[in-house]
């Protein structure tokens, strides 16, 4: 380990595989603030199974139950053909290009029955797209605000030990089995708890950067056509382009860099209760499953991250190198 | 901030330096062992003035009282003909080699009179040579086991904090201002407390490598001269080179990369009490002023450094980046 070789990023890689597993730590009960610290110290994931079972909202939310509550309620919803919303997508003229989705305002019992119409309905009388409830803008203390007393409304161990008195934000996320979230990653400390149905995670540590085919993507969007009938994808000409990560995981001989073959993905999943502390600046794909009821429902709460230490400037280094080698 | 610029090396101080002062952290009393892993977590030092102030040893230990204490010990010394052991040195032919010093052993009485008599006469009536009681193998467990009882057995927030029952070693630091610890970096967590006189620390963070002009040194000691006449140097030709810190902080015009300028060194001074956390792999020079009797006395802990997380990896990244910059 260590020796010198004409590679420093394959090195790195390397190094930091011989030094970390890449299976998950597994908790059966929430770390205290020190504990946490630890975990935040190192940089490194762990779920605690179960840590949620008893919050209200694991209790005592459904499909039915969320309808009921929100039957007055108008949400908004992203909509896509495919289930990828912020993703590379391959457009007409054959490049590659940053996709966003379509957000329209929809009744909550209208966007709901269509979720679980379409999870259990494998046939296609339905319209070609797909719906996700997925706003990443504290929507559980603005839109969901009502649902807000069924969770908790911090995470203690992660107030305590970040000392941030309230997380940056709270969302919730409510979609079937359609969406998936591509490979991407956030300058936040997370805490993601499920609540209905379950989530695949599949992690990489920042340093993988140069293992992800981060390209620069034109932005586009989704448009539902004038006359209702579908989507079409619209490129934003004065918008400035996407970095964005190329690689998937789970497709792994495609989109590569010569050093996609050395990560090795951290893969887990996510019960009804299940609590994941996905450190700040890692890569994360996430897929869902979806309950009997055909939705999948979670919570998570975003805290800022420290922006001082080693760490961030040192991941920019990485990103800094791998570009610098790519342009030589 | 951030922005891609042709010399990743140069982006990455900068960004470093951007977000972290190259102040210290001065705090009254001890960190709580949550408090003490934000600042592991941050790879960040601190002051702590005044924690050993009550300490048996801060009250009770004096020139006379050790050599009463120590009265029939023999103790091992470094000794050096300039007060440099452990350092990049001119040799002969013009090269620079590393140089490690004699070691002898000595009666505690003749080697503690030797330190004061040298401090307090600025005249040359004493042989040309610095002694310096400075063996880092755990001293104070074993050498001088009999001044154990007056220091505390462990930090007890970085025990709790880091999970080692006991540190790696606890060192003790006997000697005058004529000796100066070079700049150079450990792979450990380092709690060091002063005892008498002073001690005034520069320090750099592991990513400023590229600033220290790391070399490649053929290694050498000194040996008495079978005459007992003086010091000798000798290079050790069996033995590897030795890669080795070459820019002083203190004389920051000489021997410098193109990157030396970047560093922006952390100074503080330790007055008998005080105690400093050093974070793993932070370069470090010290230099020492004495206590009225003449004499510089410290104790610190070594606790085993987390390889684990991404800061080792990390760090070797930016050494292996900058080595491969200087070959091409
Ligand atoms: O649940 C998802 O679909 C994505 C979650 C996510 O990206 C996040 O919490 O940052
Ligand atoms: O006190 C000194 O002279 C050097 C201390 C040092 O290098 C250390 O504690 O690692």
């Amino acid at each position: 380990m260590g020796d010198a070789t004409n590679d420093p990023i394959a090195e790195l890689i390397k190094n930091y595989n011989e030094l970390n597993s890449s299976h998950i730590t597994e908790l059966d009960e929430e770390p205290s603030a020190l504990e946490f610290m630890r975990f935040v110290a190192r940089n490194t994931p762990f779920v605690v199974r179960g840590a949620a079972a008893n919050w209200k909202a694991t209790q005592t939310w459904s499909a039915r139950f969320l309808e009921d509550h929100l039957a007055d309620e108008t949400v908004n919803v992203a909509v896509t053909p495919i289930g990828k919303a912020d993703s590379p997508t391959l457009h007409d003229d054959g490049s590659l290009i940053f996709a966003k989705p379509w957000e329209e305002d929809q009744p909550f019992p209208t966007f709901l029955n269509y979720v679980i119409q379409q999870e259990k309905t494998q046939s296609s009388s339905l319209p070609s797209e797909v719906r996700y409830a997925q706003t990443q803008n504290d929507n559980l203390r603005h839109e969901y605000s009502s649902l807000f007393s069924h969770v908790q409304h911090d995470i203690p161990f992660a107030r305590i030990a970040l000392q941030h008195p309230s997380p940056d934000a709270i969302n919730l996320w409510i979609g079937n089995s359609r969406s998936t979230t591509t490979l991407h990653k956030d300058n936040y400390e997370n805490l993601y708890v499920q609540i209905l149905g379950r989530k695949h995670f599949v992690l990489l540590p920042p340093h993988c950067q140069p293992c992800v085919n981060e390209k620069p993507l034109k932005p586009a969007q989704y448009h539902r056509a004038a006359d209702g009938s579908g989507l079409e994808l619209r490129l934003d000409e004065q918008g400035e382009d996407v970095p964005f990560a190329t690689w998937d995981p789970d497709r792994p001989g495609e989109e590569t860099t010569g050093y996609s073959g050395l990560a090795e993905p951290m893969r887990v999943t996510l019960e009804p209760g299940d609590m994941l502390y996905l450190p700040a600046m890692w890569y994360h794909k996430v897929s869902q499953s979806c309950s009997d009821e055909g939705i999948c429902v979670a919570v998570n709460y975003w805290y800022d991250m420290d922006f001082s230490g080693p760490l961030y400037p040192l991941s920019t280094f990485v990103r800094s190198v791998n570009n610098s080698r790519n342009h030589r």
